[in-house]
């Protein structure tokens, strides 16, 4: 098993994000995958789609990583939350296993667990259920005197931690997601609209 | 009439590219352009889609470059050469004349114009034809001993140099375009393939 302990500034990054929807849609959601070379610049760009409200976001996003050309070079995931396209929710201790990446999910507000723990009791999502304690703790990490939430697989706090500080290059995000997401909305809206 | 003439390491570029498609396909292909920040980073995705071998590449640029939030901001546009989506050419001072932003086009080759204005005549194609001539001479360019050939409008050649040099910072082709590429192909294709 691979076990991530140095953290090189091109440190290889692959990290997700969908894109936005209007609630109560049915369909499919884009998910794009950016390969970073730490927080410096892109060095390929991965595309699916996803379920809306489906629960195919963890398979897909297991087989985008295993089959792209630069999975040699990856050495971490990055997630933008653990749910995607509504409530199409990842393991990521189930990612991180079929991966053999270590896996860390960015938060860019503290989540709300009562409310979405609540929801998925109600709604008997045991999957749902499963995946939100796969992700175990939320931490926080300062960037800028803000701060941003995560959680991780398959690595210690301490990597985790330094992976977020070197790839968080202009903005109070890591830049793969920030990249993530500009792309992610443009396919969507035609334009992408910064949240940093 | 705004003159270009200060070329900041931050300078706004707005670069265009195309998808891949296949010969001899009908239909859209994508165009995608990215706002950067010099050859630094990117600050926002524009995505729009284009007549295979139709007329509308020149028309659909202008409307981006002018809609865009980011407008107030830009000051030069790239294209990646004036031909997207098969024979969908553009007239660079036309966009100079319609967005009032000077215009760089890169070719990664020497275009082989004797090959291009053959076609364009004995297709009868006369808004080709001028498409070529208003863009004007081809220069070349040396990066890392590798030559990529450039022509301008709305600018003087050493101002386009410069904007070329400044932009072009990890790969022998400016970063604005590189990405532009990627983003393109993995939308089309679902995975990126670099060219540089």
């Amino acid at each position: 098993m691979y076990i991530l302990r140095t953290i090189k500034p091109e440190i290889r990054i692959l990290a997700f994000d969908d894109g936005p929807f209007e609630f109560g849609t049915r369909g499919k959601d884009v998910l794009i995958g950016t390969i970073f070379r730490g927080g410096l610049f892109l060095d390929g760009v991965l595309k699916t789609d996803i379920e809306i409200d489906g629960d195919d976001a963890e398979k897909k996003i297991i087989d985008l990583v295993n089959r792209t050309k630069h999975k040699d070079q990856l050495r971490v995931i990055m997630l933008d939350g653990i749910t995607f396209a509504g409530l199409n929710i990842v393991n990521i201790k189930k990612i991180f296993e079929s991966t053999h990446l270590p896996v860390i999910v960015i938060n860019r507000k503290m989540p709300d667990f009562e409310k979405f723990l609540g929801a998925l009791r109600r709604s008997g999502n045991k999957r749902g259920l499963e995946c939100v304690e796969a992700a175990g703790p939320v931490y926080k990490f300062e960037i800028d005197k803000k701060y941003i939430y995560f959680q991780f697989a398959g690595c210690d706090k301490d990597v985790a931690e330094r992976v977020i500080k070197i790839s968080t290059t202009h903005a109070a995000i890591p830049e793969p997601l920030r990249i993530a997401h500009l792309i992610a909305t443009a396919i969507v809206r035609g334009e992408s609209i910064g949240r940093a």
